[in-house]
């Protein structure tokens, strides 16, 4: 131990500022950027030897701040499982970079090796989860932080520092193409979620109300990982769907709404800078939102990644790159991704756009995150042996538990559950037997064995009885004008008992697409209607879907629809013709088992739509969150109101809420209720309690969710629910744009409805 | 004379002073409340005996602040030709009015007698001028201020001191019943034609920076009328369309688009609320919009009148009628409309809820603006005689041009001008034959005579060498199943050598509909698809119009389509199959003939869009001044941009513009072009400054329209423009809130781009 900073009994703070201290200012612009495609680093496929590209990049930045996508596998990598890093390799190759970085640097800093894990990683062998509008649907945070942390695990054992994970974004507009990266359209169930997801990736890794600078790094068996959340913020909003448009709400609208979510990230490790502007302000140049939002508002200690190639974007509002880098170093962008303009900063500060310190507080934010996740102390990994294999399995088992939970029964005449039937089961439709199209975006190539994983295969395992029959009948988007497959699927349902008609959109990704700079796709398959950059400007299902489904209900048995997509689409067809409707969202790689064992019974269904399923696109936006105006409602040629409002969902029992009952405290609010299964099978149920407030000069918003659990309960088995809340928990902004606390509230559970002054 | 507020020679100032020191408290309410419907005034039709409501109503009050609607005359008030009051014997009536408040008040304080005017008086005999969507096309303010001109003399022969004129309103998002009211979605646009209308209704009522309390009344020969402007602010981007619905933008967008718009209103006599909140503030309670921005900002000197019922729609907000009317009074509102909560004032003082300071300001304004009209000096009208008719028949004549000027073509295969044609000419459609669907929302009874001036008669009368024929072919909305009508119709195309279809929607409201208590329509004629409350989710044509257009298509006729519609409709299938599209709003009382005028070629088109026109719905909003963020521009399905851009406008003639040239000075920036007429025929044609501008650490908008003249150019005739601009035309909001100036520019004129920096 030569220096300082190499001293493990010294202070996270005393290590950084001694290591800082000692940096030039090119060592110090190399860890601000985090400028290389991962896939990029090495020429060969065995990752033996270091492309000129990687070496010339450490060499410029005298080590390496950050590497992104060591791991990534997908059509826009062009990793796949004939040329990428397998999931027990993957130390290896973590290795190997950090021991050339850490030799190629002069104070022997290592990298942070950064992974996409949106619902899952997205390398090969990772469990993919369903999306989080799916997940969303679930409610449930504790099985949210158990998968949380088996995906820390299987990255851990990878060798990854930093998973990027999707948790901040709201569908507002569903048009857009990421609604699916989103927990749905609420804030405090993303924040819920967030809170989750960070717990069970970081455990203990920044606590509450501790800097951790203050602290000496703890070493731990298992590695550290730590979150970056994305995006910050409102991104869910852009005018039009437009991925990335611009967001036009006020401050108002920002602090009832993202301020609350906001205060999720406390622990988190780092969250990314939304691509978006907030009133015409660039997320990524907005200090009031990333320094005294964040940071001295929330208290958050970790650091803020700019989002892909998104500094770039700046050259619409500033004249330079070295102007735009100033900013976003003022600012407080911590990190850069992909992008030039970090490149730059050296420019800035020669040119006195910007000073050192702003330099300085970014290269401690990461050095600091370097030293509190270990990798100064113990820089490399072992080898994982079973242990890998291991964590896989339960990762997978709980993921099944999680599909299951994701799953939205909306329409059942009673044909569900089917239990085991020897009947014959037709099943139909674009999504029924095709593996990717149940994962969603941001997902890698799947195993031959996985891809066997399809609806179709598992309604056949799961009614062993059954004769199961299997016709793709039509496209997702792309119209067969022949209509020989409509055919071919009324002919092989015209038999049939049951038809089980799977249908929807796709986000699958192919490898003969073209990707922009920062990855959204830019040729898109004719087949793929969602997924990054993928806005759509209709909701109506695609390709020839209804005219298949139309086509089928002629044949009069009884249909059970099933529709697996990243967003709503319009369902009025298919609510008419169906006789069970559920929604299955991209539910991941167990979700065609989740979804048969809805089928049988053996899950009984307990989403709820975490969203306000519109009518069609015309309607929006209908989030239910909105001021309640005393507009007119509906239009003249439809309903204002959506399809299904926010938490609609069924059971195969039912369950019944009585005695609402609230009492205040000095600084808290106890909200108890009795709940009942009141039917013949076991189940679970989300219970949601909204509050609608009052006060302010404002007009308040018709509700919010406030709080929410979901509890087992067997056949006519009660339960009394309670529910304790802060008082900050009723906060808003009232016309003098200042935080107030309501005093007067309507409380909501089911039915039941108390007003409360307090 | 008996008291000082009576003497002409002191200034208002000491008038309002003396005469409110006089005043009881309820005598004070009773000036600002405007409470009573006027068509209950009278218990007969001849307007002889005054309800018991009125009379009532006057001792409450102590007087009458002021009376609205004495002459409206439409469904909703129930008054028709059968038992309304003519234009010329109105001045009777408003003399009555005045009298027996005069009479009835212990300072014979005279009442506001109040009209709608939107687009021509409401009242029998009224000329109804195109609604102002079709006038925001014509880019005329000269037509406009004198159009106004003769509106007020109208106004004012029949003894009207208000005139309640909608301008401030932006149609972003077309879904809205009321965008019809709007003159774009532009905001200079809508500034110059508020400036316009000021004028031509006011003259020098209120001057520029003289604050009309230092001066004393000068009576005219004509009665002054003073105009209200509506609405203040922000209304046409309620979310989803809702009427009234909730804003939710931030102060950036305020400012960049509402503020350039708000500063139009500063001569004029009164501004009306805005029913919505802007991000959660109801304009009625916003002191920071209606005293900080209006006031103090704009230097705005008139009465803020409340919109209908707006008051007590608060019932959301506060806990009481008291408690609204204090925040109410407090914010700035001086005049109530129709609510109750006006009348609650009393309470709220003596609940010290507000303290008379504020009533008092209120009382002042509405006493200043009474003194200042001469109705304290000059009451009484004197028969009009000849004035009047002479009015009527100057109006309607200018009526004809304006109705020209807004109609806008946007497909011309060549198949215009018809010239004259000894042709068969079929003219179909449900806004063929029909005069209230040319009229739009707030229009009075037609005469019998004027009822006969419909598009087909028009074409008969213009083309008198032409068999012209006439069918209905359907109906805007209800459906015939038998399909008997579009058969009839194409039975009569069959023979024609030119087919003319006039489509579109309808505004006409019916005697046998239901209203809300603020004269929003509730119970809806099928046929009414737009105009207050009646807001669409879909932009599609009504009813079997497709049907009607695509079986006509089939006789392989030329056609050209006309739309008369007070929103865009989705024009993708009238494009495709017609040779010629016109798009003709709704052109008022002459629009017949300016169409057939048009047809011919005694008119040619100069109309130009003064919405960004969308394909459909799905995509809204895509008004062309949004931020201009790098986001992705087109959906999946569709392209992201609208059918026609901002400005879209044939001619029958060709317009060439060169040599853009931009000079700066101090204070000024001076922009040159030449333009030539290139085409055979003369024509007049709008041209449009657009600016974009750098700066602020914010992303800006696209572009801006700065400034636009109309010129009329003789075939091969050149000209060169001017436009001089001051530099505080090119302010904005910056990062920090703050009001900048840009110092670097594009400047657009057609395709001509040029960047300047100063």
């Amino acid at each position: 131990m030569r220096y300082p900073y190499q001293n493990a009994n010294l202070t996270i703070r005393e290590r950084v500022a001694d290591l800082l201290s000692r940096m030039s200012i090119q060592e110090k612009i190399g860890q601000v950027n985090q400028h290389l495609y991962g896939w990029e680093s090495f020429t060969d496929e065995k990752r033996q030897e270091f492309t000129e590209k990687f070496k010339n990049h450490v060499e410029w930045g005298g080590g390496l701040g950050a590497l992104y996508g060591l791991f990534r596998a997908d059509p826009w990598s062009k990793v796949n499982y004939s040329n990428g890093v397998l999931a027990k390799d993957s130390w290896k190759v973590a290795n190997r970079v950090q021991k050339y970085v850490i030799e190629h640097s002069r104070w022997q800093i290592p990298a942070l090796i950064v992974e996409e894990c949106p619902h899952g990683h997205q390398g090969l062998d990772g469990i993919s989860y369903p999306t989080n509008i799916g997940r969303g649907n679930s409610f449930n945070t504790d099985l949210m932080q158990q998968s949380a942390q088996l995906m820390k695990q299987e990255l851990a054992l990878k060798g990854v520092n930093l998973a990027l994970v999707s948790t901040l974004d709201l569908v507002k507009d569903p048009r857009w193409g990421r609604s699916e990266e989103c927990f749905g359209e609420d804030p405090k169930l993303a924040a819920k979620m967030t809170e989750a997801i960070v717990a069970g990736f970081q455990e203990d890794l920044i606590q509450k109300d501790v800097n951790y600078l203050d602290q000496t790094v703890s070493l731990r068996e298992n590695k550290a990982v730590g979150v970056v959340l994305k995006h910050c913020i409102a991104q869910g909003e852009a005018l039009g769907g437009h991925n990335s448009g611009t967001v036009t709400i006020g401050m108002r609208e920002y602090s009832d709404i993202y301020r609350p979510l906001l205060s999720s990230v406390k622990q988190a490790a780092g969250v990314m800078a939304a691509y978006n502007d907030v009133d015409g302000v660039p997320c990524h140049i907005n200090q009031e939102l990333l320094k005294t939002q964040l940071r001295q508002e929330v208290g958050f200690q970790g650091i803020v990644m700019a989002d892909g190639v998104a500094l770039d974007r700046l050259e619409d509002v500033f004249d330079s790159k070295a102007t735009a880098a100033a900013a976003a170093l003022k600012a407080g962008v911590d990190l850069s991704l992909w992008d030039q303009t970090y490149m730059q900063i050296n420019e800035a500060i020669q040119e006195k756009l910007v000073d050192l310190k702003a330099l300085d507080q970014a290269v401690a934010h990461v050095l600091g995150l370097k030293f509190l996740l270990g990798l100064f102390d113990d820089p490399y990994l072992e080898e994982p042996e079973q242990e890998l294999t291991q964590v896989l399995k339960q990762s997978e088992e709980l993921n099944l538990k999680v599909a299951q939970e994701s799953i939205t029964l909306v329409k059942n005449s009673g044909i569900l559950p089917l239990n085991q039937t020897k009947k014959k089961i037709a099943v139909i439709g674009p999504n029924a037997d095709n593996i990717y199209h149940l994962l969603g975006d941001y997902t890698a190539p799947q195993s031959s064995q996985r891809q066997q994983e399809t609806i179709y295969q598992q309604i056949k395992q799961t009614f062993p009885n059954a004769q199961v029959t299997y016709a793709q009948g039509c496209e997702v988007r792309a119209v067969d004008s022949s209509y020989a497959q409509i055919e071919h699927a009324m002919a092989l349902a015209k038999d049939a008992d049951i038809i089980v008609v799977v249908l929807g959109g796709s986000s699958a990704r192919n490898f003969d697409m073209e990707f922009l700079s920062n990855g959204a796709v830019s040729s898109k398959g004719i087949n793929m209607d969602s997924g990054e950059n993928v806005d759509v400007a209709s909701l109506k299902l695609g390709g020839q879907q209804l005219s298949l489904l139309t086509a089928l209900k002629q044949l009069k048995k009884p249909i059970i629809s099933i529709l697996i997509q990243g967003r709503p689409y319009e369902l009025t067809t298919v609510q008419e013709v169906s006789d069970a409707v559920l929604i299955g969202w991209f539910p991941g790689q167990k979700g065609a088992q989740a979804i048969a064992d809805t089928l049988s019974g053996n899950n009984n269904p307990s989403g709820r739509l975490s969203i306000s399923y519109p009518l069609n696109s015309q309607q929006l936006p209908v989030y239910y969150y909105q001021r309640d105006a005393s507009k007119q409602e509906n239009y003249y040629d439809q309903p204002g109101a959506p399809l299904y409002s926010f938490g609609t969902g069924l059971s195969y029992t039912t369950f019944e809420y009585d005695n609402l009952q609230v009492k205040t405290a000095v600084d808290k609010i106890v909200i108890t209720v009795n709940m009942k299964n009141n039917g013949v099978c076991a189940g679970q149920e989300s219970t949601l309690l909204f509050a609608k407030l009052k006060g302010g000069h404002v007009i308040q918003r018709t509700k919010l969710l406030k709080a929410f659990q979901k509890n087992w309960l067997e056949p006519k088995q009660q339960q009394k629910l309670t529910f304790v809340l802060p008082k900050s928990e009723f906060e808003y902004m009232d016309i003098d744009h200042k935080i107030k606390q309501a005093s007067k509230v309507t409380f909501m559970i089911d039915k039941l409805t108390i007003d409360i002054a307090w």
